[in-house]
């Protein structure tokens, strides 16, 4: 057996990558799933690229150690200003949630207005609009930075009427203009579909990157052979800090409970 | 000339103990001070006590290579969790901002219903109700965790009228009790005074860690003899991330910009 046959790994920086676990889980029944979450040094959304640079690589570098067939890089900040250092660093497949996502735009050609949303360092990174502008140029592209998003669904207030009024404060620059599609460019704002639909209209869409990133995956594993057919797949967590805390936002990601035991804290200096 | 003669070290998580900068720099005009922000792990509030003392042994650690007179610990969730052990390590004066404030409560009899806010860490420490109820057991204490508050400051948002419903929020389960005087348990939360008013009502008295704490750091120096009188004192700061927000937001803090070359970026791993 290859020493990277066992585990599917999926990378955050705290909760949020649960979005994309469960689509994984679901797209991808048979496979372990080992899912990472940095909770000692979450938040990277407001970090410089070289701190989030550096806490990405001490991460999947822990994470190696573990038998991995492909890693996820489920969290849009590091994928925006690590993949590639990434990629050239660490020896097995690596699949972030920027280039699903620029891809799916390329086969939707009935998007004329997109408003972007993400961490200050996602949106200040540029990456969804330079890439998805060059092969839709004609796109009309509106990006911001929502920083108080993460820490409202983390709150459990998405739906929460302070929250309606922070998304429209964050929206007055852009209040004149009309959004068809909504890119949900950090993986917690799945969790704000129902609050930004109340303040955007009923008709916006949202493109969330969970789904492509689990297609994405089956299809990587299938075209390497490496697809399991175990009946009962292992779920495993990995957490910096915080198993309590991680257990009792996780419900709210998954849509279901994780037992205590499963989640491991582990230490990244040891 | 002694090797900790130099400066007043105010070490914070992040931004929030430059309100405790602003008092010690008018209470204490001629002493050089150094500031470090941990702004590449901040904020503490939501982590476990372990991280948090971890985190807070590394950073003072740090610090102790310059020449010290005594140290600040301007950050709630660090001084309720860590600072005995914090004493115990390094060999300096070191003042917290929990002491002070307990002392100060000691002299105010008038107080009969205190609202404690505070960091998830801080509130779940326990120390303030347990440390105040000591000297006043006849108080009527309450205690609220208000993670929100810190995001809210750092966004500009304090007086926005999304903050007031979410203080609202907050506020639920204590709606019927009248408060007469509150706590701000976090260096972040004297700029939420108003806002916190306009909930709680206009005869509501704040009790701010800030100034105490320069006054202790004041008669500490006068009876240790190690007052300076020089004219022109140095301000530094240090941060482990993002010099850039750090002096976007500590305007918001001191009243006050700060340069970007005053701020230096240092590597705890160096």
């Amino acid at each position: 057996m290859s020493p990277r046959e066992d585990f599917v790994a999926i990378f955050d920086s705290g909760v949020g990558g649960l979005t994309v676990f469960k689509e994984v889980m679901q797209k991808l029944p048979h496979e372990n799933l080992l899912y990472f979450g940095d909770m000692a040094r979450v938040p990277y959304g407001g970090r410089t690229p070289k701190t989030i640079l550096r806490y990405a690589m001490e991460c999947i570098s822990f994470l190696m150690k573990r038998r991995l067939k492909c890693l996820i890089v489920a969290c849009h900040t590091v994928s925006a200003h690590a993949l590639e250092e990434l990629k050239e660093k660490f020896d097995l497949p690596i699949i972030g949630v920027v280039e699903p996502m620029v891809q799916e735009l390329e086969t939707k050609k009935e998007i004329d207005r997109l408003l972007i949303l993400g961490t200050r360092a996602t949106i200040a990174s540029n990456i969804y609009p330079r890439l998805i502008l060059e092969k839709n140029p004609e796109l009309k592209i509106f990006s911001l930075a929502t920083p108080l998003f993460v820490p409202l669904v983390e709150e459990g207030m998405a739906d929460h009427p302070a929250t309606e009024l922070i998304i429209k404060e964050y929206l007055r620059p852009l209040e004149k203009e009309k959004m068809g599609h909504v890119l949900l460019g950090c993986t917690h704002y799945p969790l704000m579909k129902e609050a930004l639909a109340k303040v955007l209209g009923k008709e916006v869409k949202f493109l969330d990157a969970a789904p492509l990133v689990a297609t994405k995956t089956y299809q990587l594993l299938a075209s390497l052979n490496l697809l399991s057919k175990k009946k009962q797949p292992s779920y495993s967590f990995l957490v910096t800090d915080h198993r309590e805390k991680f257990c009792s936002l996780a419900s709210r990601f998954l849509g279901k409970s994780i037992a205590l035991e499963d989640v491991e804290e582990v230490s990244l200096d040891s």
